[in-house]
């Protein structure tokens, strides 16, 4: 009934599970981090022997920065604010581009307590950029204070690529 | 006698008090991580209003990001090996230059539990790069495990700045 909702029986972190599934196919993976500013790098990085999957990745808090580092088409953002599905899967497509990782995961949200762009505190797009070269972006809206939202951000993106490997996408 | 080693006195965490003392000086701050992963921008980021400050960073997990995201040197880290005070000096000067903030700081080391790079697990250096446009690196040997090594590698990188912004460099 759970089905692929479950993603552990033995207690292993998800951060675990995803870096078994990348060794496993012999894949890479990279990040580009807006309103988590760290904390899914963080989180993948915690596991011992990650540096045989994850290989880097970029923080862009500023718009500017989405443009600079990873050629987000400036457009985009006024035209769809930086918390959208377009500026998702343009971060992921570049930080894949610009790392040559397999994979790429990107996170774009409010985490409060106030909102910089309009769009409602909690609201977090995650993009996923795979090795067929396309990119897709999910919306979510969390729940929580600051550094819930952050938190549930980071799982929510990492279970995104759990599922994508293993052809689930949600 | 314990001088400028108090960073609060209200109970204010340290990067509370790092991302005060930019913004009374108008400044910004960038990243340049290799074995915190993300910590210290996730750190930095989980204060409320961050992003008066914070402009972004960059993951650099592999030695080649190192060099194609940041503009290391490829000569450098064999000369030196990746956790070294000019790969360090280069990265706080990479992150700097690509995203024209104020500061940068970058963390390189061996978190462990083996040693990727020769040098003993533990070993850390952390790099600062200010307004001036030059770079200083410290190294530090840290104790504890995995975790424990990269907290207390992203607490130093947060001392550091602390220390440069208000005159006394470590």
């Amino acid at each position: 009934m759970l089905g692929d909702r479950i993603y552990s029986r033995d207690g292993s972190s998800l951060e675990a599970v995803v870096g078994r599934m990348l060794r496993e196919r012999g894949a890479t993976v990279s990040v580009a981090e807006s309103c988590t500013g760290g904390l899914l790098g963080e989180r993948i990085t915690s596991v011992p022997g990650s540096s045989d999957y994850f290989v880097g990745g970029f923080l862009v808090y500023t718009d500017r920065l989405k443009t600079d580092l990873l050629g987000v088409d400036p457009e985009l953002i006024p035209q769809h604010t930086a918390v959208s599905e377009p500026v998702a899967e343009a971060m992921a497509l570049g930080a894949r581009a610009r790392t040559g990782s397999t994979y790429a995961v990107s996170v774009t949200g409010e985490a409060g307590p106030e909102s910089a762009t309009g769009v409602p505190v909690g609201t977090v797009v995650i993009g996923l950029a795979g090795p067929d070269g396309k990119a897709h972006a999910c919306r979510y809206a969390l729940f929580g204070d600051r550094a819930g939202i952050r938190a549930r951000a980071a799982q929510w993106a990492l279970d995104d690529l759990r599922r994508c490997m293993s052809g689930n996408p949600r």
